[in-house]
């Protein structure tokens, strides 16, 4: 048994409004349906606009009405077995009288398992697989916690030539260009957590909320959460009301994400200073590095990583680069900066020149 | 009086003679000079080929031989007024009888000056400036020599993500990519000298040779410039006699170049350690920054610069970028590096936005 060309059609479509603007809100992936006819037409379309909202295929059905009966359902992801917030989408299809069921991404969540599986045993065809890297891509996040069991982590730095995160003083800002800045507020939009230590609040007062170019905090905010056994001082900016916060009394990476993973969160965006950043790196929970590199020099002042304990240059850490973009400036008088986008997968350097300099 | 449209397609030409492969060797500018006859054709084409060797209009003279009477001569160079090695270009052109001088760049050395005015002073008609900026250009270096009566300095500095240059044990083979290390070495030579510290000479010994692919040292080997008070141990790469090598018994930055100065040097290529390089910003004799950035984090170890006396972000030195450049691995298993080339202009950055993070 294999997939038509109908159906391949409509999983690109379904892939296209799972990716519609704006959605999911919360902490659901993002799925889209497509309902087809035998002869390829598409009876009706889904898609799933976050939590408490209808699943894509709920979606579908109640705009086939009975126009859904024997028809093929085009999901990008395994309809779900369990009753959340809404009933399971495996009872729906079944009730509606889907004939067939063609999924790409498996949902291996542990209360979503099993609805293939109860297709099948319901007599309905089932076709898993069908543009799954696409549907996994599409929910990059979502599916690494799924499987992971906790949040996927990118660290975000903003370093000087030099290595410097701040001045010695403690002064920090604009180490980066205001484009980077305001890049850096276009990927804390896409997280659904901030992580700082409470070092960082005490010192740096950050407000963590995501801001567009007039610097106005956006209607849709990530969790702020900050980590350690510090108490926070009232009146500080992260208390303030513009977004939820979190405190977790620990120092322990594997922890914190735990608690934040039992907060269905699945995106943490680390903004932490040099401790922190090398509490993760040494654990071995960075997902991902996202460093701004402005083109300054201070000489001295705070290091953008703390101690790794690397001791020697075979030892370093060298994440693989994903991506490098030039961000040109966007006021007047600023420099390019450059990021670099890297994955900490561990890269197989055989050092082959042991070139003299 | 003014240019033709002949004789600035000359002047194009013979900018193209005076950037002619591999010459000059040695400290002399590169010239070009075409002879132009009345009806705008050319007679004859020169160009420097280096100390020693004829200048471009002597060269352009002897092909043209008796056609030269009655030319004008399109020079990128203002003449020379003096006799070194070879005559003063000025007896040469007015013994040939050329009528007429067009040239680009004014030659200020002090021992070459006055060309323009003697040629004037004979009958001969001179046009001065033409694609002067083209010109100047070319002898980037030369020029700034001649002007600052110092050489020009691009410090070279390979740095990580947290800005080391090498491990908290020294090593520091490959913090860049073989691609910036080929790199490095095509700007290598470039410059006429190498530079570093006794230091570096003691910890790393560097051999400071050009090389190519095949890490087989070029026929032509810059200077190599040692400065520092301790004695070299002998044995040190540096004195082996692939290429020539000076001691300069100073720390002193201005003492340092004044020396390479008087030994015709225009183009110095700093590749000290962090007090080196720390000592020449503090002197304001950086005239451009060349930093390689390896996408990897040591998390301690060697500062990639010293401290700079810099203890508030305000007073970063933060340079103009003028080239950003991602290097492509060369070698499996590496990452790409990316290469930013700066001037230390003051930038005239406005700090607009007190944005809080």
């Amino acid at each position: 048994m294999s997939t038509t060309d109908a159906e391949r059609r409509a999983m690109r479509r379904a892939l296209e409004l799972a990716a519609s603007p704006g959605v999911p809100l919360g902490p659901n992936p993002r799925v889209g349906c497509v309902l087809l006819a035998d002869d390829g037409t598409t009876v009706a379309e889904g898609f799933h606009r976050g939590a408490g909202t209808a699943h894509a295929e709920a979606d579908a059905l109640a705009q086939a009405g009975e126009r859904a009966r024997g028809t093929t359902a085009v999901v990008t992801l395994e309809p779900c077995n369990h009753t959340g917030r809404t009933g399971p989408c495996v009872r729906a299809l079944l009730e509606a009288g889907v004939r067939r069921v063609v999924f790409a991404q498996s949902d291996t969540n542990p209360v979503a398992v099993g609805g293939a599986q109860t297709l099948r045993e319901a007599g309905v065809e089932v076709e898993p697989g069908l543009l799954v890297d696409e549907a996994r891509e599409l929910n990059r996040t979502w599916t690494f916690a799924v499987e992971h069991g906790r949040p996927f982590v990118t660290w975000k730095l903003a370093t000087t030539l030099d290595g410097r995160s701040a001045a010695a003083d403690g002064t920090s800002r604009w180490v980066s260009s205001r484009a980077a800045r305001l890049d850096t507020h276009r990927l804390r939009g896409l997280a659904d957590t901030m992580l700082v230590g409470t070092g960082t609040v005490a010192v740096d007062d950050p407000a963590l909320t995501v801001r567009d170019e007039h610097d106005v905090p956006l209607p849709r905010q990530p969790l702020r959460a900050v980590m350690g056994l510090r108490d926070l001082d009232p009146g500080r900016r992260v208390l303030d009301d513009r977004a939820e916060t979190v405190l977790l009394r620990t120092r322990d990476p594997h922890e914190a994400l735990a608690e934040l993973r039992a907060r269905d969160r699945q995106h943490v965006f680390l903004e932490g200073g040099p401790t922190l950043a090398a509490a993760f790196l040494r654990a071995g929970v960075v997902d991902e590095v996202v460093a701004y590199v402005a083109p300054m020099f201070l000489g001295a002042g705070l290091a953008a990583v703390a101690d790794l304990g690397i001791t020697t240059i075979a030892d370093a850490f060298r994440p693989t680069v994903t991506d490098v973009a030039v961000l040109d400036p966007v006021e007047a008088g600023e420099q390019p900066n450059v990021r670099l986008t890297m994955t900490p997968a561990p890269t197989t350097a055989t050092v082959q020149h042991n070139e003299e300099s």
